[in-house]
């Protein structure tokens, strides 16, 4: 996963950091806090495994950056991964995708996921991607206003197929 | 990129293998054959440079593998990009992700491309992927329908940001 400099969110409210082996247990429990799918995710200690042992496939691969946005006493309350694809489309441009975007229901609304989206595309912009793209789930019609008012264009269908 | 042993298609008919560079100029023209935007690919010899070195960025990647399909005659008449993403969510599953699918336009309604994609689901399953997933232009009708045959779920809308 690449370096990171700890980034001040919103005048300083939050902390955007890389994601570090102790987030885990919080990330998990912003992903169990909002599936969109039963059963999808879990916060059973018998899961804990499968989470952890991702982490450190993430953590190892270097197109990978997973954060955490922290508030004033340091407990996470936001997640988001970026994805570094290089391709030839687009004459050659590197992507950043984005996925797992979180933001614990509480902090919802206060300019936070906005925040860690605009920091993204900066990122992106300083490492020379040139596209950034993620999907949404057709449901979460908020999420669409979100990208929507942040600039991004609804011009592809995601499609999705489970291996198990 | 990731090693991969050449894989016959459609009884032989075709060959998969993974990309080299003396592929890029092939690989160039299947993707301006198929450009949904204006001037967002060129065959143009000033743009080779940017073509070949997002083939090395592409090729220096182990979580990517870009290959080609080619004809009896060894003629390259295929290609797509398979990206392998570990992550979190989902119980902390890998997703494979496919980009750039592109079939040159003589060789489409073969079965040449859903074989492709069939071979892509077996391969992320060989290496432990869960989830595969892909985004296709919300024009392109008739890659719709292909990839709802392939099983796929359009459950996702998918957003694009130029970062130019």
């Amino acid at each position: 996963m690449t370096e990171l400099t700890p980034a001040p969110l919103l005048g300083g409210r939050f902390l955007l950091r890389r994601a570090v082996a102790s987030d885990v247990q919080a990330i998990v429990e912003l992903l169990v806090e909002d599936t969109r799918r039963a059963a999808i995710e879990t916060a059973a200690p018998e899961a804990r495994d499968a989470y952890e042992q991702a982490f450190q496939r993430v953590d190892a691969d270097a197109s990978q950056l997973l954060v955490v946005a922290t508030d004033s006493s340091g407990v996470v309350v936001a997640t988001m991964q970026l994805t570094y694809i290089p391709g030839l489309s687009r004459a050659g441009s590197t992507r950043l995708q984005v996925e797992a975007v979180r933001v614990r229901s509480d902090q919802r609304g206060n300019g936070l996921g906005g925040a860690m989206i605009e920091w993204a595309v900066q990122e992106g912009k300083r490492r020379g991607a040139r596209l950034m793209q993620l999907t949404s789930d057709a449901s979460r019609t908020d999420a669409h206003r979100f990208y929507d008012r942040l600039g991004f264009t609804a011009s592809h269908v995601g499609y999705k197929l489970e291996l198990d």
